[in-house]
């Protein structure tokens, strides 16, 4: 490992999250703090990704946040402040152009450091850009930071964005419980939540039951094959038990045969990752509950705010996030690159955690799960193991600024 | 005015908000105080309002908070702890059944105090067993308690629970704002907000612009008619100014002809007090905006969260319910009766409120609309004389007890 000297690049990509900007911070952080070494010079911010950076859109960061106070109202405020992107790099094995107009611009601003704050699909932007300068005469550090409230990523123990993610799903869940509870008629709530591929997310919606003593009566994840029959089934029986009914289920339950429960009320659109785009899971076993039981039925989508309601992030998640990022800068500085930052947990009870990083080739494109230990037999709840480790990640409040009544935000 | 010894009973009514049990609170705390002249002794709680009252389901409040620290937590507790119900009574000059069941219990019980808070619909109870009781033997003291996430009854000048609604709305949508502008493609985000028939809770999305400097670039409310193509138009003039347009929607929004914008998509059931049960107004929106711009549309139904979400109560609304609950008692012990309390405004800049009380008969079943004022002349945004008018609503964070991440709830 060589230690390179120039100036560094720093992009957010894929959706946003309340933690995203926390990273953002701590690469900034980071920077700062080994500026002295000399290794890097200048943090430059990309615009929307690399899509911003191949238009060369580029701002000073070192000189933006020269005063640290504007560090911490970053650290909470939601989304990506650089903006984002969607864009897919091609093979580089087949298409180069695109990777050789990259390395003009990194050449142009004597950029050595790339770092990349993004989900699945920016770690294979990640790993693309890695395997293409690896046989270049021109070095670089190229490494990925995970963010991802869908917590899908292999090898790190979870991603940043996920904690405080399920510390909104896990209050919320909290209060429309409580809302339920008010009326004695018979009624089902359904409380669809993201998650296309992996469960976490929904798993989350469970957190508050060993706490409070309450939870959501059915936890659907699309890890299991999702039945119709059974699910009415189930609903039958508890409403013999009590009469309010709350159901959360993933955006991306499916049926045995593979078809999508909202399948019906999709718009069979896909993104330019080829993922579809889901929505109305809820809407559609609101609809057949109705048909069935006959009974009050609502269903709720948790939305948008699953991924920006920083006003209750999660502080050990905002915590981690500022860390992974300046991690990443020390790390890189010491010469190491084509990486993702990782966070080891190496005990639960305490909750301890290890920051270190692992070949992005390997993680990019894989999915991680819900394990098997955490979601019951019948599938259709999440397990007391599955709640006892997603404690600790949402943990602690954190503190924003408020300016009459509003979380202070800052825009770059 | 004459003070009477006995008992008294408290309810909850109608949809539940994040400051009902502060309200609940604030006559628990009430009755503690007045208890040492001997007017009120027993304070009973009913569950599920007047439903469980006439089924003589009630719970002795005075016993089960003698622990100050209980009732703190009760002021952070969203929904309604006793439980509320959609009971409405008949007219007392042509069925008064239920209100001898009603004064039977009374007698029984030898309640003297009724104290119910609710909205429009529960004031109508208060108003009718006001009617009632007038002409009878056995004295009582029958008051009426404000709370509505809508802020739609007349005479007071805002009603609690509706600053937490209007702070979840606002804080939300400032998030929203963030998460919406991390990309370059054109996009129109639709923002459905409650309110069927008055839209304070929609005018509360754009409360952050004089803070932030963002804010929705549109907001529709009942108040004004909707036109299809004027929106159309709208969007098309923003969409060439910015690409993310931002748009706030009351579910109550209706055409000219006075036909619901999401009357197409809704269910055309009734509830109990005869209205309409709407719902997918931002979807029937999304559909025909998509159709016409052929953009990216999304809608999101801000739902449930906007009555419930306690976590991000206003500190103003907290301490304006606990205060109306207790006044209410004084006032009660005082000798007034068939009242509603009120919150008067004696100033804004700074913002200084009186609590007083108001026939109750002159204030239920009429519906307090925004005020012209406060919208625009093409009635696609809310006035800055709005916005200054709502800030103080959502002023002061609450500082609710958390236990392993999760606000700590109480029920009853």
């Amino acid at each position: 490992m060589k230690r390179l000297i120039g100036n560094a690049v720093v992009g957010q990509s894929g959706g946003p999250t309340a933690a995203i900007n926390a990273t953002l911070a701590g690469v900034i952080r980071g920077v700062k703090e080994n500026v002295h070494d000399g290794s890097i010079r200048t943090l430059y911010g990309m615009r929307n990704g690399v899509e911003g950076l191949l238009d060369e859109r580029l701002v000073d960061l070192t000189e933006l946040f020269a005063d640290d106070k504007k560090i911490t109202s970053l650290e909470n405020t939601p989304a990506a402040a650089l903006g984002s992107c969607r864009k897919k790099l091609p093979d580089p094995e087949k298409d180069t152009e695109v990777f050789e107009k990259l390395l003009a611009i990194f050449r142009k601003y004597d950029i050595r450091y790339f770092f990349y704050i993004g989900g699945n699909d920016s770690m294979d932007t990640v790993a693309k850009l890695s395997a293409y300068t690896r046989g270049h005469d021109y070095e670089m550090c190229i490494m990925g930071i995970p963010k991802t409230i869908d917590n899908d990523l292999v090898v790190t123990d979870h991603t940043p964005g996920y904690g405080s993610a399920a510390k909104y799903i896990a209050v919320t869940m909290q209060e429309i419980l409580r809302d339920c509870a008010v009326y004695t008629t018979k009624a089902v709530t359904i409380v669809e939540i993201m998650g296309r591929d992996a469960g976490w997310l929904t798993a989350a919606s469970a957190i508050g039951r060993d706490i409070s003593g309450h939870g959501p009566d059915l936890v659907y994840l699309p890890e299991r094959n999702f039945s119709m029959s059974e699910f009415f089934e189930d609903l039958k029986n508890i409403l013999e038990d009590h009469p309010n009914v709350v159901v959360a289920v993933s955006e991306g339950i499916h049926f045995a045969d593979g078809t999508y429960v909202c399948e019906g009320t999709s718009s069979g659109a896909v993104d330019v990752f080829g993922h579809k785009a889901l929505s109305g899971t809820g809407k559609a076993l609101e609809l057949a509950v109705k048909a069935e039981l006959g009974c009050k039925v609502r269903s709720i989508e948790l939305n948008l705010p699953q991924r920006c309601a920083a006003h209750i992030a999660s502080k050990t998640d905002i915590d981690e996030s500022v860390c992974v990022g300046r991690e990443a800068v020390r790390a890189a500085s010491e010469g190491v690159t084509r990486q993702m930052m990782t966070i080891e947990r190496v005990s639960t009870k305490p909750y301890v955690t290890r920051i270190s990083h692992s070949d992005v080739s390997e993680i990019a494109n894989k999915i991680k799960w819900v394990d098997d230990r955490f979601i019951n037999e019948r599938g259709n709840n999440v397990t007391d193991e599955c709640v006892e480790y997603l404690v600790p990640l949402i943990m602690g409040e954190t503190a924003p600024e408020y300016d009459r009544g509003i979380p202070v935000h800052i825009t770059i």
